[in-house]
């Protein structure tokens, strides 16, 4: 492979969110929580959420056009995208949710359809109430054909291991469909005093950390080993967590009658995005996780997003061209099963 | 420095804790949580609190021989004793903790004396209380000469970035004494299902993690330079947390309107402890917050403890030896303020 192979390197970002131009109003009327669009400037709106606005948006949330282009100066060929987490509406009534997300996907699979193969559509569904959420999770598989589904590190405050959420883990293991967990609504944010975006700086990756560790408690990838799934941030506080997890295992017999794979191992048949804005801290990932479960993440369109996500996976691996070439799409490959993907 | 040097190295541990070998009834009869010893084996014995068992202790944690001999195995020459954090007490009543923690320091101060300066004595205070606090703060500083104190990752609840704990930071650094900060009855522990010990394996990194984040939030370091204050278990989740602290710091005016100084800096202002349980982690500690802020910890003499602390520094920096005796030992007379120590 040439030096010049290296240099024309186009990346999988699996790390995207997407946020629909406008909102239909509710079939009900006066549904708390339910979003609505305000204009802010020519390029911008805000997403306004019970009465608030909750963040002002750009455009690239909801135009294709613009999404491609920056895609381009951003050397990401293929870009998954989700929804914006504040739209899991886990905290509505379960009816109103179901039929909120069943809007959003909808539009999420109608960027994909504009972007005829280099965008790939992962939607939500209402998981505060399962038989709502397999019903959506059927339809995003066999009408809307999407890849995967985004879920929250917590539902409502109900941790990624219990195991009412298992017939969830179950129907996308046998739909084929990857699982990307997002930080949402945090725990632990009572410990810290301060402006209102730590809670994306330091809450998500904390809760996103405990989900990680849930997931390995709750033996999920053993219970499921067909199963795909990925953490964004890194994975949050994880990598942090997995020695002291480890010795803990090794250390208490009641640890290892809880799980039926040590927490290494279960670790590495998880995905990790590279949102962690630090190549050493990527490098810190790959030793922990294996370099084989990294995938690139990136947070665009908003503000607080990796402008450079290949520039940082080639200035952490630069010097192996095979490894930061998986990182930068071919565990992507296998995270989203794209078996007839030829890069 | 010939190779015999290094073999030749002993540590400072700042990481360990004490038990007294019984507690005396409270002044008071029926105090709530007031704990008790019961007979187990031998060489151990059970601590009772609230009618149940919550941990069987081995006698090292008070007897003072036995610890001088497992310090000389674990090349260990200088080891900090600090009492087990479940004795920190800030959920009783404060006049009862503050009686509770004046039996505890003076048994920490016999240890400290009957080991002939082997051993460095820590306190701990009923920070739920500040005018008892800084009484029972004055007495570690006037009468018993202890070298700090040690304090929860937070105060049954409250952070410690909380304007209200200034006073205690400031009679800290007035006094010239270290303050460790060590976890205890961590947040985020509904976010995982599992057996007990996974509270102290998940929940304390998580906590600690939280807790030099809000010390970095509340500019602590900042407004009182002359602190010296450390954490353990390597600041929890704290270097996971740091890259995205630092990203937010750029990207949100109001976080740099809140943080007098960048969370990088901030972080190289604080000390943290070796007790990872991995020397690739070790080794990204020292990237992430400075070879120069690292110090020896072990936990010990709990089950769950670092037996070969020195070894984990040599494979981690052995290559550096000036690195390895920094982190070995050099740091901590900079924490401990050991200003006549020849090493």
């Amino acid at each position: 492979m040439s030096e010049g192979a290296e240099f024309s390197m186009l990346g999988i970002d699996v790390h995207s969110h997407v946020v629909p131009a406008s909102f239909p109003r509710s079939v009900r009327s006066n549904v708390r929580s339910w979003p609505t669009m305000e204009p802010h400037d020519c390029d911008h709106r805000n997403i306004v959420i019970d009465g608030k606005a909750y963040r002002t948006l750009s455009d690239r949330c909801w135009r294709t056009e613009k999404r491609l282009e920056d895609m381009a100066s951003m050397q990401i060929g293929l870009q998954v995208i989700s929804p914006m987490p504040e739209l899991f509406s886990y905290w509505l009534a379960a009816e109103d949710a179901a039929e909120l997300l069943r809007y959003v996907n909808d539009q999420v699979a109608l960027m994909a359809q504009e972007a005829k193969g280099r965008i790939v559509a992962f939607g939500a569904v209402p998981l505060q109430d399962m038989d709502l959420a397999l019903r959506e999770l059927e339809r995003l598989h066999y009408e809307l054909a999407f890849s995967g589904v985004e879920i929250g590190s917590n539902i409502n405050g109900r941790s990624l291991g219990d195991p009412e959420l298992e017939p969830f883990f179950q129907a996308a293991a046998d739909f084929g469909m990857a699982v990307f967990v997002h930080a949402v609504r945090p725990t632990g944010m009572e410990r810290i005093h301060g402006p209102r975006p730590l809670e994306q700086v330091l809450g998500y990756p904390t809760d996103v950390g405990l989900a990680v560790a849930s997931i390995v408690c709750a033996n999920t990838m053993v219970k499921f080993p067909g199963l795909r799934m990925a953490f964004s941030h890194g994975g949050g506080t994880f990598a942090s967590l997995l020695p002291r997890f480890a010795e803990g295992f090794r250390c208490f017999s009641v640890v290892r009658d809880q799980l039926q794979l040590c927490p290494e191992e279960q670790a590495r048949k998880l995905f990790f995005d590279t949102l962690v804005y630090d190549t050493s801290t990527l490098r810190h990932l790959a030793a922990e996780f294996g370099e084989s479960q990294l995938l690139i993440g990136s947070d665009y369109p908003f503000n607080f997003h990796e402008r450079k996500p290949v520039d940082k996976v080639r200035e952490a691996f630069g010097g192996d061209l095979c490894t930061a070439q998986a990182v930068a799409s071919r565990n992507a490959i296998r995270f989203l099963d794209l078996k007839d993907m030829t890069q």
